[in-house]
C-alpha cells in the first residue's frame, strides 16, 4: 500500500531554454492529461501552480466548460477527471495545502530530466508507502532552482544517459505508473 | 532482447463519441509526444495513418518547420524525434511497410481501452521478444471494427475495471514503458 499522492504542475519558477527564470504558460492539454492521470492513479490532488493571474483565469474558463457548460454533457469523463484540479499561486501554495490535507510528513519529490543523482525507481516507490508524496512537475525547461532544497529529494530521470525529451504529459504518465501502477487500490 | 518495434497512430477509421466510424483531426501535440516517445524508447517507425489531404499536409509543414525551418535550430530535440515519422494513407499501407521493413513475422498489436479480453503486459512482453510489433493507437474514441481481425491480437487496456481514459499521448507512454522499458538496448 501507497500512502496518498498529488502531483504538482509548475508554471513558475521554471526554467526557458537559456536557463532564464520564466513563467510559462498553461497549456490546455496538459490539464486534461494530468487530471485524466490523476483520475486514473487515485491522485488525491492535481495541483496547477501560476501566479499570472489572466492564465488562472483562463484555467478558470476551461474548468467551468468542462464542469458546468457544454463540456460537462458532451463529456462527462473530463469533467469527473477535474475534480482533484487546485490552481495554486506559488508552489509553497501547494505543498502547504498538500501537508494540511497529507499530514507533515508529507514529501515533496522533484521530477526532471536533469537529475543524474536522483533517487531510483524503486527507491521511490519504497518511499511512496511511507511519506505522502507531492509530485513536481516542472513545464518549460524544468523547474528552477528555488524550487529545490536539501528537504526536497529528486528522482532519477525516466532515461538516464539517453534520448531524454520527453513531454511533461508522458513523462507524468511513466512516473505515475512506475510509481503507483500496480500498488492501486481499486476503487 | 525485443525485437524493433513500431508504433501506429490512426486518424481513420475510427470512432466518434457516438460510435460512427470518422476521421479525426491530427493533433499538433500528438506527433510531438509521440515523436519524442519514439525516440526516447528506441522505435524504428512512428506512422501516422491519415487519408486526408489536408492534413498530410499539415503534419508536413510542422515536420518542416522543426526539420528545416526556424523550429531546427530552436529546439534540435524535437527535429531528431521526428527522424521516425512516416505519414500513411491507410493502416494496411503502414502495416505493409513495418512488413518489408522488419519481417513477415511483424505482428499488429491493438491498443484501446475497451479491450476488456485483451492480453496481458507479461504476455506482450513475450511477444515483442518474438515478434517486431506495430503498437496500433487509435485517436478520437478508438479504433474502429474494420481495423480488427483475428490476425492482429488486442493488448488488456492500461487500467481494467476503473476510470480509464486517459488521453492516446499518456496511454501510448505507458504501454511503451511497460513493454519496452529496461528490455531497451542503449544506443
Amino acid at each position: 500500500m501507497i500512502k496518498p499522492m498529488a502531483i504538482a504542475l509548475v508554471h513558475h519558477p521554471v526554467l526557458d531554454r537559456r536557463g532564464d527564470v520564466v513563467t510559462s504558460a498553461v497549456t490546455n492539454l496538459d490539464i486534461h492529461d494530468l487530471a485524466r492521470l490523476a483520475k486514473t492513479y487515485n491522485l488525491a490532488r492535481f495541483y496547477l501552480v501560476t501566479p499570472a493571474a489572466e492564465q488562472q483565469q483562463l484555467v478558470a474558463r476551461i474548468v467551468l466548460h468542462w464542469r458546468e457548460g457544454a463540456g460537462a454533457t458532451y463529456n462527462p469523463d473530463r469533467c469527473q477527471a477535474l475534480d482533484s484540479l487546485r490552481v495554486m499561486n506559488t508552489f509553497d501554495e501547494a505543498l502547504d495545502n498538500w501537508r494540511s490535507l497529507a499530514g507533515a510528513e508529507a514529501v515533496a519529490l522533484l521530477t526532471g530530466a536533469r537529475h543524474r543523482e536522483g533517487i531510483s525507481f524503486p527507491a521511490a516507490r519504497g518511499m511512496a508507502a511511507q511519506h505522502p508524496l507531492l509530485l513536481v512537475f516542472g513545464t518549460g525547461h524544468g523547474l528552477a532552482p528555488a524550487i529545490y532544497s536539501p528537504d526536497r529529494p529528486c528522482l532519477a530521470p525516466v532515461r538516464a544517459g539517453h534520448y531524454n525529451h520527453l513531454s511533461v504529459r508522458t513523462a507524468a504518465a511513466i512516473i505515475l505508473d512506475r510509481l503507483v501502477g500496480d500498488n492501486l487500490t481499486l476503487s
